[in-house]
């Protein structure tokens, strides 16, 4: 293994993971698709879907597709005297970089996928909100500090549970259906705030590819909520990540 | 393994549990959230999964996380003459105080951050009765009489099919998906009249949780129909106990 | 094993069928419920996971649940040349009856129970045709030969799939999520016309509770129609059976 | 193995995935069904329940029950050097012409029986675009050239996700339950567009059955679309193929 496969390995699996998880939103908020007005469960099994698929296709490294799982991660396994992501990629500088410039870079381009696909509906759709809402998420009730705090318990949920299973694990070694159910219900049950990022490389992303994409009517990519769903997740990653040290391997 | 393991174990899980099983109740009755009115079906799912995910954080213990699954088992074990919860934790007292207390403290930690999560939606919700049946369950038609047969049933069935995957088994021995796929048809089948506690520790934790916390415009408690949810679950947990001595073993 | 036992293990397992797959029914329909008008894809999950339950407290007997699966798997042992429909009960006349016996009086009993979890609702719902519509199935469009023929196709489907699965198995031996599957499918794809019975006693046995229990302003019990969902999916299973002969074990 | 059985293995899949799957349209567009209105998820998950049982009863072939599957497998296991399909069947225009013409034979026989099964519905409807939406997939908004991109996108997700499972694997290897979750995810987060075809045998055996069957009140066949759903998958599949070739073996 060397960080060369870690790069596409997360890349691949987060361009598949926003070209779902994105893709569903498109569905069901564009106009004149198929499956618009479909519902918020089938935003939360889209996807918890999408990150299954994200999953299969980024074994090799670990499937994080996650700055916050990283971090996360990172966090837990430095305080566990533990020294490689997997085996042959040491924890430091290098291999964090490159598993979120990769996610950052995998999120731009399934969003760029999305816009193709959805492509007309985008072109027709009249709300600027509803476009910038396939790329981005946005609080139902603005606020910052209740935002932030929303996506810190959930993405402190997300890299708990993922830990949780075989304790040290990645994502890839809990496998993916496993951490399909655990985002979708994420999204049920605590996305009813802030449409749940937990996960700042897919919201991000797709935000900076809606900010250079020629849209049509878009309007602007809400820069000044963009930090929750960026340091909201991180912090909830981290926070799981110490949580974890002397209590998951003793009780789950 | 010691109770001071059985003790995190169950607290932990319990409180994953009710975090993520009332926030999906959360997310469909509160004003102004992206699940707003996202339908039964929605909160069945979110609630199989919230079990799924306590699940994976508490194998330690056998993931009760549910004193009417804790004395379901010990009147079963009992009845079969096994002495032990699991290694190392003897059927006594001490340690069915231990889980049930585990399971309490844990439930009233998940509903405090439920609310935390959705705290401006509380605030801006019109609706008393709403903010306590994110806490708590409530009768569709209110007769303590049919409404404890409804909770009685429920939960037999629970802890029925939990014996029944393997004879003597514990939610964690049978798996998180399993147990996440038998409680989302409770909640489909068996959840109309009385929004399905089949836990003591769900109910009563949340409710204690909404008496205490400083809920903007909260109305009462309903504690008149508290006992309900509490012992319809306990009862339908002892009688498939001890149904199942002599049943399951040759039959499941 | 012996035939006690396998009359105990269809009736428990078939009782917990009944109760979880008309209690969905009874939910959605009957009024004033927790999930009432929540959608024919809620049907189609209870009834799918009510299978599930059904077959994890029943695998002594194979779970097979429906006179229409142990006739089409008598069928296709018969032409295979099996002797046994599980381990030390052979293929003959006591057993089938017993299998078959023992499906119409649990599916009777699950029906009485869906009845005194829903008493009130029953009580409170002012049209007759909703009362019977969750104990037995009817026809959307009535016309005998074309719904005797949709659920021909829908019981075929069944036991082929089941058999496909691993080729002269049982429903237990297949596993309860993949049969759960199963169901879930037949009713969202082939349950338009007739509410999918697929399965004798499963109609039949409530529906005769709905006869002789005392339901408050119940209509009558149908029984122009009643012999439809019997004898089409005993044709489609054994049709299915002898299907399967040859082919299965090649292709599947 | 040999042809025959191949032939009858993917004829005997692709009926069951397009009586399925076409079935769950019906249940959903169809007038006076009981799953009239059900929804789009609903249409997704009976259509990915769909090919799961179709996977389950055509092991032998390993399941491609679909052009673009058996083309995309073949681009890829050419450029990697593979010679067989599955053991004794080698790659060549006789393999690659029995998969299809079994393919596209079964999705018209699939298709009748969804007639059969429907056939008073059919009947009554009253909309001619209904019925043939049943058989066949139709855009959201008409625009070849988009759709075209639509369809190639959700069929290389199908394709590069069956690969990435177990590289150069079948559907059959990958089992059914992954194969469906990754179809339900490609309906709700790709489907919007154009009703996902994403296997030209799905679409176009349907379509020719809609053509000649005596369906009561049917409009045109919609046949200057329907090239769309056929090419589109195959470039799709085709570019998954090679997409995964020195890729997927590395990160999946």
């Amino acid at each position: 293994m060397n960080l060369g496969v870690i790069f596409i390995s997360e890349m691949v699996g987060t361009a598949m993971l926003v070209l779902l998880g994105c893709g569903v939103v498109a569905n069901v908020a564009l106009i004149r698709t198929k499956g618009n007005g479909g519902g918020f469960l089938m935003v939360n099994i889209g996807w918890g879907l999408a990150v299954f698929a994200g999953v299969i296709v980024s074994y090799a490294s670990g499937a994080h597709l996650n700055p916050a799982v990283t971090l996360g991660l990172m966090t837990n396994y430095l305080a566990e005297g533990k020294t490689d992501f997997v085996e042959g990629i040491p924890i430091d500088g290098a291999s964090v970089l490159t598993y979120i410039g990769a996610q950052m870079i995998g999120a731009i381009i399934g969003a760029v996928f999305v816009w193709l696909a959805y492509k007309q509906h985008f072109d027709e759709e009249p709300e600027p909100a509803n476009k910038l809402g396939v790329f981005s998420t946005g609080p139902a009730i603005r606020s910052y500090g209740w935002n932030f705090v929303t996506e810190v318990i959930g993405t402190f949920v997300l890299v708990f549970v993922i830990l949780g299973f075989s304790y040290g694990g990645t994502p890839a070694e809990l496998g993916a259906i496993p951490v399909a159910f655990t985002v979708i219900v994420i999204g049920t049950s605590l996305g009813g705030p802030t449409g749940y990022a937990i996960n700042p490389a897919r919201d991000l992303g797709p935000r900076i590819a809606h900010a250079f994409l020629p849209i049509r009517g878009k309007g602007g990519s809400d820069w000044s909520y963009s930090w929750v769903p960026v340091f909201g997740p991180i912090v909830g990653g981290v926070i799981a990540g110490i949580a974890a040290v002397g209590l998951l391997p003793v009780i789950s």
